[in-house]
């Protein structure tokens, strides 16, 4: 790790799992900022419907490099 | 959201993953709860029995509409 | 529970799921160590690799009793 | 203060102001609950609808005696 | 520990101790709670009374089993 | 909600009151981010001058979807 | 902002609102110090009377500027 | 509790305990400051020597009125 | 303090209080650490039979020396 | 300050120190951000090379006026 | 250690570093009183001014003996 | 980063600056361990002698792969 850093916010959801939930954040993210390198799990959280998890929520921080 | 709402506190166990200890607190929360809507994970931990993971627990504070 | 615990900080890694990246600290921590009896999840985060997660990443805090 | 008391997490929830909603949760435990007696605020958040805040939420510990 | 508990929060009081006020959160939740099984310390204060301590308060998380 | 989200960090300032500032932090994101839908309060702070408050502060993290 | 400040905290009460038990606090702690500049609000909490919120408390950490 | 209060931070030390080393915080702040109505523990340390604990050390916050 | 020192994690339990259980970590860590010198509170737990608190357990961070 | 202000998370790299890492950081954000005013540490970490730190890393959050 | 002390909260401003920003708080603050002995880091913050750090800005928490 | 991992805590002291101690530590942990990869800062003190700073201690959570 070299150079400068930004971290963004990104929430996904999943009805499966956390870990799915955050592939789905990192998936999204890839598209619109290149270079992303790590993230950081800051919340989980979820929706319930039925009485059953209708949905897993995991926000992600995550670093990307900032290039010239 | 509307109205006024409550949070209580569930600790949900599984043998498989975070993510099953979660669904089995919101699904027994729900048996003796009404309109539960939403959780966040409020701590993760879990049991060790001969070297290995025996029991993945997971504490969530569950949200539920209060009703008249 | 009785006597004296002590707690290390062990960083599990996983391609697949949080929950598998604990398993892999727990029982990479138990060759070593003896009488493991929980963990505390204390930290989620990973590496990110072509746009994708590369690597789930889990400390856990484990305890384990002091033998004499 | 002296004997026993619990605590319990409301939501409250307004369209008016973050102090209001903190009344609202504070006046519905009141119907269920006796002796209600202090809060504490344990989170502030709310809801956006066409660019504007639609509702504030309060999350609320509120701390009652047990009687006998 | 297997299967699903709750969660609840009570503040013992007591003139003598944090240790004291802890055992009368714990035999107070007991009354009318089944299955008390560990606490956590959430919180410690207490009340002055002309310059000295009138009061030890400990608030306390208390985990239950739930039955069936 | 489903899908994916961001979250930005917004501070609002006011004369008035915190509820205040968060709707002003709240309106101004909105004339830039669509689909703003949830705020979370992070921090409340503000300013003095003449020994009175001249502004309250208040940072608000915003939640919005991200379109394709 | 340059030289060296000093932090006081200070617990202002409002039967109104939070926005007023701070400014309570400013302008109290204005009278005995000199050079208050900005405020941080560190907890809010309240009493309860007869099932309504009698008090909001806020406890706010003043920076003033230390003068030789 | 009406009217503004302010919080100072005290360390009391003790060969004893937690409640004897917060009961010294206690008593020594009220030789100097009037009306001191509650305190709220912030960190407990301590001092080791020979293998054995030499000193329990608790640090209050302890709120007072102030007076005209 | 100079040199350079390294912290341990240690829990004790005790029947008696929080202050039995914290000496019981310390002088159980000087059986295989020289030098230790200070001690933080990590956390306070206990565990519950029939209604009564069983076991004070309390985590200390263990600070010590180390020797060349 | 009045206005609307936003926060950015940007993380800078030095060898030399925290501080010149926290400049780093700061001189990189205003090459794409007008009107930065303030920043706030939120973590401080590094690498290790050759049991030497090779890497100091600090994120920032820059605070920075939105302008119309 | 033995005793009562009091904690301050200071905050020391630097052109050059957060280790100077310390200093500088720690030697104002001994001005004033008597016995410092030791210090807390409790927050980094700073001033930006054309893109550049302007001053970085400590806040700590100053400990010191009480005396009679 | 693949593998195992242990964190262990280490506090470095330096009359310098946190960044000089910060190195201190890490070079003191090095002696002892192999592949130490990198730091997270925990906690900022320091002592203080005749009214100036006289050390500066960082206690920094070291990362290092376990081998086989």
């Amino acid at each position: 790790m070299s150079g400068v850093y930004k971290k963004i916010e990104v929430v996904g959801t999943s009805k499966e799992s956390f870990a799915h939930a955050t592939k789905v954040a990192i998936e999204e993210a890839a598209k619109t900022v290149k270079n992303t390198s790590w993230f950081e799990v800051a919340e989980m959280r979820g929706a319930i419907k039925d009485g059953k998890v209708s949905e897993f929520q995991v926000t992600v921080r995550i670093g990307f490099k900032i290039e010239h």
